[in-house]
């Protein structure tokens, strides 16, 4: 049915939506590595708030040669990741492949469009909470959205088409008229609540708001953020701040994937979610004194666990 | 010789400046608890830098009571426990008692002036790195000096005598002519250096300084504190916080006592060091964004370890 989908990183992320894609009826086909031998055993499974379904015969590779031309490439391998995609991408290119990138933070449709041409560039937010519990299963705690888009452009048919095919395929899914001001949308979340979670030695949001002086934090960090996106030149409204603070208390309490993330000792994606708004607020002119700190101290945290200190003895 | 002295709180910084007043002939007497049987029996040890004797028979006593009157108090309890003093100070005060706190941070003269007469009330300040290695043993990492002065008044005679018994014992001390303005001076450094190699994961000075946006964010901090200090009322320089980042770049490698209480699995002085300092920045309409977010991480972190949270299962 409809396009030929690679899907490269096939962690939680990019294998919800490839599982479901393909559950759907669409042709897709996933890069993998370590779990390649197992998922094509036994296949993939996709449990939790909203899903219960398998995917008995998944297509999976160990190459993307392998894979060949497709018409569209989701990719969801993490920001730290993306010099790996000078390499991976090109033998899934046809003339007119589009590459919609599902990662978090900015910079992501950047990289791809100095590699591979603007023309093909499209983002997706993923509102969804789900975690990759083991080699074949993905479980889904709570039921989100997708918001696709064009990459510095008006969406057109071809955003249509792909959200059709993902609508009939399952998965609810929105069309942004501005992809870069809903990316800085995502960040007034993402950046107070991701990085307070870790810094504040693992709270899920429901602490973090209950918390009066980290109540507080948040929502200075929010406004920060929501007056560096209008000093880059989008018109995010001053609002959205109390309006996700009072959705966020509305919801269950709630451990960000990028804490989980933490616990499970991957690295954190600290450039696209923190350090990139950050040179671009700073590029514009914004005040931004607490997202300075927020990605000065994850940044120092994920350098140490990544080269552990030697402790001097004294 | 001299003032009858007592002790309260025979931590590493109440052991060591009681144990060099005791040593140099002065009449000292320490409030102890689980140390009690040890320090009779063995003694107090200081040792490291510059540093390296015994004071056999110490007086040591497990209720003020046992004490009675003195005429100095060295008070040297974590300001946490601070609740404690009602009680354990009565017994050991007669009408011209003095009470020194050696405490860090804002807010332990007001906590002693309220409870027991501004009059009596003296503050020091002191700069030396020290570490209780056993019970009967202090080890000195860097040879320092202590800063005393009067509560809300200009140093007089009483100040000038207890000065020339410490210099007689061999602590150098110094003579604040504004207390509070010193505090605050102090927390210039305190404040970035104590909370950001905690909520970076164990760094130390060099490394904070050796990180380009850790760096920085110290030096904001600073820059945030002395703005508060002057709209406190406390005429400190701007140029404080250049000299300190500088002075610090010229010592060795240092950990902050508080990150070796932290690793230690004790409290936080939270509120004394960051809280009390926000609260009064904030009162005189001060801008500490910094300084709001290192409080409000310091704080959640410090009450999860005393209360570790429930994981719910999901």
């Amino acid at each position: 049915m409809g396009l030929r989908i690679a899907v490269v990183g096939s962690g939680a992320i990019g294998g919800y939506y490839g599982a479901r894609l393909g559950y759907g009826g669409s042709d897709v086909h996933f890069l993998m590595r370590g779990d390649l031998t197992q998922v094509r055993e036994k296949g993939l499974y996709v449990r939790g708030r909203g899903e219960n379904f398998r995917v008995a015969k998944v297509n999976c590779y160990n190459s993307t040669k392998e894979i060949g031309p497709c018409d569209l490439i989701l990719i969801a391998v993490k920001a730290i990741s993306n010099a790996d995609l000078v390499d991976l991408i090109p033998p899934l290119l046809h003339e007119r492949t589009m590459l919609l990138t599902l990662q978090n933070g900015l910079g992501n449709e950047e990289f791809l469009a100095a590699h591979f041409g603007a023309e093909r560039v499209l983002g997706g937010l993923c509102f969804i909470c789900l975690s990759r519990i083991s080699r074949t299963e993905i479980e889904c705690y709570d039921y989100g959205h997708i918001v696709i888009g064009e990459y510095g452009r008006k969406p057109g048919e071809r955003i249509h088409a792909i959200a059709s095919q993902f609508s009939a395929c399952g998965i609810k899914c929105g069309i942004a008229e501005d992809l870069a001001l809903e990316r800085w949308r995502k960040l007034v979340w993402n950046i107070p609540f991701n990085g307070l979670s870790i810094l504040a030695g693992g709270l899920d949001t429901a602490a973090i708001l209950a918390d009066e002086a980290l109540h507080r934090v948040t929502l200075g960090l929010m406004n920060e953020v929501i007056d560096a996106a209008n000093k880059c030149g989008h018109a995010l409204e001053s609002a959205a701040a109390l309006e996700q603070i009072k959705r966020t208390g509305n919801m269950s309490a709630y451990k960000p994937a990028t804490l989980l993330d933490w616990r499970a000792g991957k690295p954190l994606e600290v450039e696209a979610i923190w350090g990139e708004p950050l040179r671009r607020a700073a590029a514009a002119g914004a005040n931004t004194p607490k997202l300075e700190m927020v990605y000065a101290l994850l940044k120092a945290l994920d350098a140490k666990r990544a080269q552990p200190e030697k402790e001097t003895s004294r």
